[in-house]
């Protein structure tokens, strides 16, 4: 499979395409607004999986380039660049290629972080008011922490929750996320079960910063 | 201690009272409205504890009964009921008792179940509108399954997560919290960070429902 991972320069985004440059054979497209900066990901990445004995098929691209290329396309931007960054690839989406949203909205106070539930409903309501009629939106990917997730050498057993309206689509998408070795993918259900997804994102962070003994946190359902 | 489950008749509460029933030898109160109702709960735990070869001390009180003679009272009352529950306990609160919420308020859609933000900012928030200065209120035991936690045969390594404003009754119903085997207590700050932690377990439901081989979930962070 071909899979952009928009945004791709980012924490999230090298956590997953390191995982899934070092676990699976996949072609990795990391997308960036900025060619350039991609591309010097892409490099960096293949770096660090060549001197691991892995050798990934990664390249770095222009965002709507990476996209118009892809099977699959993850949007691995901050929630606040979600819809532009939609809207910038909207028309190079193939019919039938999987948009993906890890995306989480949250606010900081002096208590911990916060869900910042957009008035659509959920972050991903948003990405699927722009996403094309023929291209489905499944959610996963937003309850990993990115520094464990990039870090090859951290061993984990995480869930990811999967959601969305198209079943086939959540099916590959969690197949993919089920490559990364400790990794299990959930299915839960349509985009309506959205918000109390990502409101997991904020709640592993206080927990985090609650407890001097844990970090990098992941859930498991059990 | 002498613990006393408001609405100890209900589901959550019968999952603590049999817990903290076999595992510790604690006071235990069981509270309802009806206290007929409250003392015929209670003698069902106590036969069912019999029937393992623990004698616990676990006696039936109408609620403001209960509460009155408690260190800890738990409100394991339905969402929509807990706003009355406080008020018609709150003089009979000494100074210093500790007030325990685990109410979560859902609502449900063709989707799932929905975390059902109040107004006030959480479930918890609404409690602690009615609760005196002087009795610290604490949030915990939001995210067990009911029927698991009052299945004595049943296993589980499950976080319960512990928010509020003081560190003391913080650590107290911690403490309670890990005298139950298989629960790790897990603080997650102050009630600005409750509205995270009662939002997980409409999402706790949803993965059950659309997952047919999980069932009676917690959730373990790691």
């Amino acid at each position: 499979m071909r899979i952009a991972l928009l945004g791709g320069t980012g924490d999230i985004g090298r956590g997953l395409a390191l995982r899934w440059g070092h676990d699976t054979d996949h072609e990795l497209l990391v997308g960036s607004r900025d060619p350039e900066k991609a591309r010097e990901s892409a490099d960096t990445y293949r770096t660090r999986l060549e001197e691991r004995g892995v050798d990934a098929d990664l390249k770095g691209f222009e965002n709507a380039m990476a996209a118009d290329r892809a099977d699959v396309v993850v949007l691995a931007v901050p929630a606040y660049h979600l819809v532009d960054t939609v809207e910038s690839v909207a028309d190079r989406l193939d019919a039938g290629t999987i948009l993906v949203t890890p995306a989480v909205g949250m606010q900081r106070d002096e208590d911990g972080f916060h869900y910042n539930r957009p008035g659509a409903g959920s972050v991903a309501a948003l990405a699927a008011a722009e996403t094309p009629e023929d291209v489905p939106l499944v959610g996963a990917f937003h309850n990993l922490p990115a520094g464990a997730l990039a870090d090859l050498d951290a061993d984990f057993e995480w869930d990811t929750l999967v959601f969305g309206e198209d079943g086939d689509a959540k099916a590959t998408v969690s197949q993919l996320a089920e490559e990364i070795e400790g990794l299990r993918a959930l299915d839960v259900g349509g985009l309506a079960n959205a918000p109390e997804v990502e409101a997991v994102t904020p709640l592993l962070i206080n927990v985090a910063m609650c407890n001097d003994d844990l970090h990098d946190l992941g859930v498991k359902f059990q």
